[in-house]
């Protein structure tokens, strides 16, 4: 992606960032609120907020903060929630989430944010900003909390399709690795492929064979595999990128979000329980925010897409504020990283040893398998 | 399954759980342990234990508490966690979780508790116990904490087989029904499907299928249907059952567990990161031990396999005293309910009202599908 200066010759040099205003659950006045907070804590920043120039203008025009840095580009329609995604191919033209991905694809923005309808999002994305040579599936890559330290773990897919075949998964191996590469400066990420079990016997047909291919894989794709992972470890310390189908990982996904709010809630109403519980829990409030603040599923939130020519965040349906500014603090920094070219040009160098070797692999994989 | 009385005519009605205690990556010691634990708080608890008398016995022996109520049956193998479940069919006659099975099979013993090798144990259980008539697959069911209550919501298949067709996914929403009805008391269960969303549209070919076929199937099956459930409802209020197939339901139940042990551990980190915030914790302990019990996975601890002629609970292979124990009461309370014979009895009555159901519904589902 090329950064573009903005027109009025900033100090600092602006990467501009496209954010459909209209997407999402809880309304263009929230997600500009999530700009003004990324404004705030970035002076880098650009912005193009795309919709309804009658409902943003104003908005705008409100906060200090984006009056010299966002512009709007006005688009009249707006794809719900349960549109289908075929749909919006054919219809969508005139819509915030075509016209912020458009503003990747002539330029005007070195990276797309939206909170719209993921099916829809993928499916423009797809259209307008083209798949990457090599890729025959674009995924996407969601943060995970890593056991014992600050960093995270990247999943994949999580969403943009829900079915996967080995070469699928192995092409999500070179995806994964090359984001986290370029996110967390590792230059040789560790793979696991999430199944039921650890043991090479176990799991689908399409899995185990899949296992064969990454392993083949790893010295061109620049990654160690470390073989099978569980549900369990999905946030394990071993293991970086976890590759998976998109309807696991999006059931994963939204599995751990679930039960990090369920504990969330139990731990509340533990505190409040009685006056005595409550006068008990004063003292250790700094630890519960800081508790609160790093298993907040805003804070990681983003689903990036992978694969295609441009970057696009999908923020969670229902970001508030603090989920826009992190959607769009994530896309500054993929933008800012030149991570798009790189992995492009790394795709490229692979797609053709990965085809010789699928074929040689997918037989000695056969001879190798054990029973379901 | 009949209530076995003990041989020496004990003042209270035992009923017996036989319990392999060579399983799992705890060894002997931990699972008699477990045994105790449960003796102590259930005077109506008889046990076989199956594995290397020379082993047991001493400790059996050693518990005044087991003494009376515990039988040793002597078994010189041991499935491995490995062990493919194939191998085990053909060679594993002279294991204890083979003996462990036989005892529910004979009649010894009301229901089997063991922490072995889930396949070999789903192997045995059908090779020696046979499947309900009117069951194509058997499924294991686990309990979820319910949010905001006490009560828990049941999923399965969490992880039997690794597919499920539209027909295997509607015989678990009534293998479910029937277990959340017994083990709840609760008339007309709610049963949901997961799936990564919760549009008609949404999700694989076999799930829109079993979306109908389920809702079809709710008046023969006394439950209500409520559609499409995802990752973040299975605690939901909404919902009882959850249907999903094994290799979802797998992943979907080790992902919850390692969320669960990360923000333990991260709560744990917080509050020792300083002896300010240790002694800020002091007051709290209460707090968050009843927390920690609440969230605790060894507490419902215990996959039951459901489809059987006869009730095997598979206890987590990690599991310690405190998760075999509740193993074992659950056990306990599936042959208290006599939930087996009901669940027979009811599977009997509608499996020919859903076959003649099927063909139709799947028809109709096809006309009313819409893409991917």
């Amino acid at each position: 992606m090329t950064h573009s200066d903005t027109a009025h010759a900033a100090p600092v040099r602006k990467i501009s960032v496209s954010v459909d205003a209209m997407g999402g659950d809880t309304g263009p006045a929230e997600v500009v609120a999530g700009c003004v907070l990324s404004a705030r804590k970035n002076p880098q920043l650009g912005l193009v907020l795309h919709g309804d120039a009658a409902v943003l203008q104003p908005l705008v025009d409100k906060h200090a903060e984006l009056r010299e840095r966002a512009t709007v580009a006005h688009a009249d329609g707006v794809v719900t929630m349960d549109e289908k995604p075929s749909h919006v191919m054919r219809h969508g033209k005139d819509t915030s989430m075509w016209s912020c991905v458009d503003s990747v694809r002539d330029g005007g923005a070195a990276a797309a944010v939206s909170c719209g309808n993921t099916g829809a999002l993928m499916a423009l994305s797809m259209l307008r900003l083209r798949k990457l040579p090599g890729v025959d599936r674009p995924a996407i890559a969601c943060m995970w909390p890593k056991r014992g330290s600050r960093d995270y773990n990247v999943m994949l897919d999580v969403g943009a399709d829900i079915r996967a075949d080995a070469d699928n998964l192995m092409q999500y191996a070179l995806l994964g690795t090359a984001y986290y590469r370029n996110a967390f400066n590792v230059s040789r990420p560790r793979v696991g492929l999430l199944n039921v079990g650890t043991e090479d016997h176990k799991g689908r047909s399409e899995i185990r064979e899949a296992h064969d291919l990454i392993a083949a894989m790893s010295e061109i794709g620049r990654y160690d595999y470390v073989g099978f992972v569980e549900g369990s470890d999905i946030p394990a310390a071993h293991v970086d990128v976890i590759v998976t189908d998109g309807f696991t990982g999006n059931v994963a996904l939204k599995t751990a979000e679930g039960t990090a709010r369920l504990i969330r809630d139990l731990l509340h109403a533990e505190i409040s329980a009685s006056w005595v519980s409550r006068l008990a829990a004063l003292p250790s409030i700094g630890t519960f925010r800081r508790l609160q603040k790093r298993i907040d599923p805003r804070r990681v939130n983003g689903g990036v897409f992978l694969g295609l020519n441009g970057t696009v965040v999908k923020s969670h349906g229902s970001a508030d504020a603090t989920g826009v500014s992190a959607a769009i603090k994530l896309a500054f920094q993929l933008a800012q990283s030149g991570f798009q070219g790189r992995m492009s040009e790394r795709l490229a160098a692979v797609a053709r040893s990965a085809e010789e070797h699928r074929a040689a692999i997918a037989v000695a994989g056969k001879n190798g398998q054990g029973e379901e």
